[in-house]
């Protein structure tokens, strides 16, 4: 299969990496608003050869979009209107909600699959992108019965080739989870990083003593703003909602510090410990 | 040298580890007053032998205490008093004033030295024991010069043994830096973790959805409230100060969402972005 990537970043160039590793690209150009990233992916080889978005997306059958998410409402029904009733249109953005609004009446919607696969790192760029990055992980596909069937199940070969598991969600659900399980770990991880280094101005000393346990909170504390601030933009209504749950729970610990009631903030631990249930 | 270990859970018993391993131990004895820690600490070979406490200490030339920190302002005047001039004892804990304060006038306060070897997992007891946990960490010496320089020395170089830094402060110095670099990381994420837990309830999908950086922020949500209270108990003052800070930091995010200031939050984030200097 013609595969085409627009986006060669840490996720369209990890896709890139196990599609030719695969096989399930048998030939897969690609391309990048960013010159330097451009030169990048030819330098690490992720795709075949780059090509001018409009050639590339003429001679694929399939297209998967990879853009920031503030650009895929416009990118996408420009996408949809240039290609055939076979070819394929894939975005692979954090929120599901503004695209799918974009192209809901498109003549062509039926070509598109709007899908996440829930996998990155705290990095960004062709040079972050991984082979199996998406291994186990999951990918959310976000009103599939709006795709056309041929459309979705060419979709689901392609995550599955990546090794993920496919769950359906609607927009709606798609963006509000997401603003649980991964929006609001990165505001926290940012306002502890913020935190700590208005410190760090008074007392050098400090991250001498940074450990293991503080490294792994404020990892998504180095995740790219140019990623960022478009999904939090887009997510905005959920992820206040998180938030506002969130600042309430940690301002019950500090009641709770307040008037020594360590009774009670031992059971919020026993009950947080809860989550070993579901990570490793 | 002979050492005996009061306390075998993960920090004694990864000292145990990696102190026979090096042979800076030529006999290692220890304690536990959990006895399911004690069969644990046995079937795995932490030490040479399970000996009564005050046996131990008699036997040891370096006692080394590993028991959660609210213990230690009973126990550490306690084993001084039962000393002879030449043993040394060694603490460990993650707080170190109130222990620092119980044996300020003891008459064989030179005997003791109040370390903080900053390591740790999100697991506790003695099967979460692992070798190399110390190696190239830091280790945080406090008020020194109110040890005896032999001891002093000898327990510098134990720490070495385990391939640690040693680094100096003092107490109050040690008790707020590390509100800021540990403590407050757990809140955050106990926080984070209690805040997910409850709207799983409502929503059981949600988990399928939580990605690899929704388990590198919760991770410390895993942590033993038996360890963790008693810390939040002695560093209650510190731990409030910060986490004001954090609260104000976490609200100010929630102020530029409400009134769309991306730009000022793009700007935030690649504040919190510099923290990239500190970990890897």
């Amino acid at each position: 299969m013609k595969i085409a990537i627009i986006g060669l970043g840490l996720i369209g160039g990890s896709i890139a990496i196990d599609l030719r590793k695969n096989g399930f690209a048998g030939q897969l150009s690609g391309t990048d608003q960013n010159p330097a990233h451009i030169a990048q992916a030819l330098a690490l080889g992720l795709v075949d050869g780059i090509l001018p978005m409009e050639i590339a997306i003429l001679q694929s059958d399939l297209i998967i979009v990879a853009t920031p998410v503030n650009s895929l409402a416009m990118l996408i029904p420009k996408i949809l209107s240039q290609i055939e009733d076979n070819q394929i249109v894939v975005d692979v953005g954090s929120t599901k909600g503004p695209v799918i609004t974009a192209i809901k009446n498109h003549p062509k919607r039926g070509r598109f699959v709007a899908t996440h696969p829930m996998a990155g790192t705290e990095y960004s760029g062709p040079e972050a992108a991984v082979p199996d990055l998406f291994k186990n992980k999951c990918c959310v596909f976000c009103d599939a019965e709006d795709s056309d069937p041929d459309a979705g199940e060419t979709a689901k070969r392609l995550f599955e080739s990546l090794g993920m598991r496919i769950i359906h969600l609607n927009a709606a659900e798609h963006d509000l989870h997401v603003a649980y399980v991964s929006h609001i770990s990165h505001i926290a991880s940012f306002a502890l990083a913020l935190t700590v280094l208005e410190k760090e101005r008074e007392e050098n000393r400090i991250f001498d003593l940074a450990s293991g346990g503080f490294s792994s909170t404020v990892r998504l504390a180095k995740s790219n703003p140019d990623t960022w601030i478009p999904i939090f933009q887009q997510n905005r209504d959920h992820v206040l909602d998180v938030l506002d749950e969130f600042i309430n729970t940690v301002s019950r610990f500090r009641t709770l510090l307040i008037k020594r009631d360590f009774d009670t903030f031992d059971q919020l631990i026993r009950h947080a410990n809860d989550i070993r249930r579901i990570i490793d």
